[in-house]
């Protein structure tokens, strides 16, 4: 139902990145980068939790070095997250990265940046531009209006797009973030007007998962849902697993990720006054004694006749609680009168005869 | 930033909704009406945590009886949540609700409307015609399609406000909520294109919070994002306070909450391979140990020197970890380097000093 923007097609490796393509979720490993069988072992869970490409950090050439090793045992493309050092870069790409990020800003030479780009060439490897508000030295005052952040970003990044394009060089995403969310949906809204190039999403610093999810969601889900956004990386000062999960529920949010797997999923009225058994609780037991299901099930727990019947008719198994009691309904049909207390025992018999 | 819809305002008793009022976060009780000592704290709670206004549901006559009692005893306006019965809505409006909500597919006849809107314009009573496509009798197959779904929403509401119209009735606020976000948005996109009345947006049976969150966040965010929304409740399986917060989340991140007291505010990095101290323990360290302090500070918690002065210069304390150590800033201006085991320390020292 959403009308993605139009963009080139980027190839990191064999995964595709732009308009016609699935979006891809990324996140990065946060172990040291030289700890080869630690890091092995984190791209391979994030590959196994969705992430399609994952992103490790090469400060230094013994990264890189580390880097060359971890390429050959992982299951998915590898991108390799680039400050300060053409060297790192250099090594990066040779070492097989299908992608490299770059925050141009932060390579002082053009002919730096030119040899970079022909390694690239030579190797195949795409290149992520990726700047942030944070990084940009003009910008470090608390007391410059967001209108001129906005426009600063745009006309860096637009300095950086030309010096790859002078080089023919267009395997290119781009990147702008910020911690604020306004500041990334309005910078994003016009890189996506400006460029043809596929957008890597990302609200930047946006803290602990508690404080990250919501502002994170609600900036990346405004923008996937006008169509802006090939590639998304959720921020949160935790485990990378938790990024992925988030990125992976604002997609499905938004029909836009098709899990590997069929999903199990349930719907739980909030209950009010109007609830007589407790809901909450319910909806636990349920989720807990749920058996690892891989089938595109929708379970229904309501709390009253007001909106039951309707959700009911639309899932595979619900429950309308009542006094002490719930009716059960399959594919919409009343097919049974349960006490209280045998309400998850009867949910898991039903569930088993599906 | 954000450019809110034009609509007309609507009173809900001294609460202004509508285009020019901030957006109003609202939430609804979880326990009976009829215990009206247990209803008031809730109700209290909810109005501390920033609901300006709640709603209560009153299914029985011994419902509105309490529910009169429990609007002399809070501190702010309440909503009465009525379905099936026109004689709830009328109890209701007398009982002194500032608002009332009303599912008119609910109310077969449509003279016992009548007899609610007479009601209403007497007292000043607001009326949200809230349609939940759950509720509606012909939807009541999953083999619908999207299109038509959204269609029949659309009529319903039509068919609904017009009844309102013809007897001169405009202190209306409208709804449509599905447990389908894509839905959710794209039938509020067409409610606020098509009539001029302030927006209730919520997404409906979201779950337990875990899972009803992103969700929430996605769709009420694209929505406000567009400028479309006057007042918001997030629905959760769970105490009505989660989903108060949630709600303020979702306005905070994009500028829209103006909170009553201001708030400190945490920047964290998501850490990658780069940084040298575990930087997710030191944040939940520095949350832990941050004193209730109503300052609208900006305290910035980063990895490394990639992104870290930059976030230091728009933040007015900053810990910027390396190897056993971090620099601390003032402001953007570095004031100190502390081993990891004082960083903390420091960093209450200094915040004493701001």
């Amino acid at each position: 139902m959403i009308k993605r923007r139009k963009t080139i097609t980027v190839n990191a490796g064999p995964v595709k990145i732009g308009s016609s393509s699935p979006i891809v979720v990324q996140s990065m490993t946060k172990v040291p980068t030289v700890d080869i069988a630690r890091c092995v072992r984190q791209v391979n869970k994030l590959a196994r939790a969705g992430c399609r490409l994952v992103r490790i950090a090469v400060p230094t050439c013994a990264d890189t070095a580390a880097f060359a090793k971890i390429v050959q045992k992982v299951s998915v493309p590898l991108i390799a997250d680039v400050h300060f050092s053409p060297s790192r870069a250099i090594e990066a790409i040779e070492a097989g990265a299908a992608k490299i990020r770059l925050n141009p800003g932060n390579i002082k030479d053009p002919k730096s940046i030119h040899r970079i780009i022909d390694a690239a060439k030579i190797h195949k490897t795409a290149i992520r531009i990726g700047v942030n508000e944070a990084s940009i030295r003009n910008l470090k005052s608390r007391d410059i209006p967001a209108q001129k952040r906005t426009a600063f970003v745009l006309k860096e990044m637009k300095k950086y797009v030309a010096l790859f394009e002078r080089r023919s060089f267009t395997q290119l995403v781009l990147s702008a973030k910020s911690s604020d969310c306004l500041r990334t949906i309005e910078i994003n809204r016009r890189i996506a007007k400006l460029f043809g190039y596929p957008i890597h999403l990302g609200l930047t610093h946006a803290g602990l998962p508690e404080d990250a999810q919501i502002p994170s969601a609600v900036t990346l889900g405004t923008l996937l849902a006008e169509g802006i956004g090939d590639t998304i990386r959720v921020s949160a000062a935790a485990n990378p697993l938790v990024e992925t999960q988030i990125a992976k529920q604002v997609l499905i949010a938004l029909g836009l990720y098709e899990p590997a797997e069929p999903r199990l999923e349930m719907i739980v009225c909030p209950t009010c006054a109007r609830a007589q058994i407790d809901i909450t609780r319910l909806a636990r037991r349920v989720k807990k004694n749920l058996p690892d299901i891989n089938k595109p099930l929708r379970i229904a727990v309501m709390g009253c006749i007001v909106n039951g019947p309707g959700e009911a008719a639309d899932a595979d198994l619900a429950l309308c609680a009542a006094k002490n009691k719930a009716y059960v309904y399959r594919k919409g049909r009343r097919i049974a009168i349960v006490p209280e207390t045998k309400i998850v025992p009867e949910l898991l018999k039903q569930l088993k005869n599906l």
